[in-house]
């Protein structure tokens, strides 16, 4: 954890690295500028059966994606990451040779770009309730950053850790990451299979 | 991080490991049962090098923490853990070798004994305002576990983390991990140097 990202991203970092294995499958549900997306695709692309799925409504995101990878990954990577642009509330209707083992949502407005364009609460929280039920029976985990920084943020999240913690206990382990002295700063949620 | 401790143990377990090595020196500021004793003795003491300092106001604790300790390890090793039956917030009196690298802190009562000796608050904030300044430089790290499910470890809890907000955020790197669907479980509260 000794990485130079802000504390939120190291953390998040960590998890992926420790929960993923050879092959799996991980879903980057709302690209953005594509660091996440980059991120997973280090973690995973290494071997042959892996697969990425990115998804953003923007295509200016999926872009700037796109454009980062290109500059990161060989050709043979860059063919086992698929995007789609459309809503991460319709992450339920792409058809997978297996279920993903993590889904990583990082919410709020795509840096840089329009503001006005953000996850909208009602559309996250029908993502992550079709997310928690794609995820790979016993292993699965979802990733979530928020940012409570600005008012629409901080009741998105509000609005996702009430519905996290319903989650059952005896199915979910269910942690919310708050950094306290840094504001109101990016928050992380880890949900995984207890199993 | 598949031990079957509750998870807030299991993380705790997971950032100590992570940051302690050979030759550390380490305060349980809160024996109690002992079990955060043990946990740390089993990573540290295979160094000639490592102590370990355990604090508890009551004798019973620090009894019941003897006799854990007596089941599992070494008498070359029990020679290194070093008790003091005093509070906490006495934790500077003692004269050590080299700065801590960890001081762990497991808030509320001694399981199974008198609940009317809890720690108090005004202790805590003094003892962690003292450990504070005792750690390593550069490399110090603090492990607060709180209990919220009882109403003056609530207030104990806001207490800590109003403390641990003030921070400088340029030395001190502060999570709070809540555990979101399990009630007014524990909650674990990482400091460590930003260095």
């Amino acid at each position: 954890m000794k990485e130079r990202n802000p504390p939120h991203i190291a953390l998040a970092h960590a998890y992926w690295r420790a929960h993923l294995s050879a092959g799996d499958i991980a879903i980057d549900a709302t690209c953005g500028n594509g660091y996440d997306t980059l991120a997973l695709a280090k973690l995973l692309l290494n071997h042959p059966d892996s697969l990425i799925l990115g998804f953003d409504i923007q295509s200016s995101a999926l872009e700037k994606t796109d454009s980062l990878l290109k500059q990161a990954l060989t050709e043979e990577h860059l063919e086992r990451v698929l995007f789609h642009r459309r809503c991460h509330s319709e992450i339920d209707q792409i058809p997978l040779p297996l279920p993903p083992k993590l889904i990583v949502y990082n919410l709020g407005y795509l840096p840089g770009a329009d503001k006005s364009i953000t996850t909208m609460t009602p559309s996250t929280l029908s993502s992550l309730e079709k997310a928690i039920t794609l995820l790979t029976p016993e292993q699965g985990a979802l990733s979530i950053t928020c940012y409570p920084g600005h008012p629409e943020g901080k009741k998105e999240e509000d609005a996702v850790l009430e519905w996290a913690e319903k989650l059952p206990s005896e199915r979910w382990q269910v942690c919310h990451h708050r950094w306290l002295n840094r504001g109101a700063s990016p928050s992380l949620l880890w949900i995984r299979s207890t199993a």
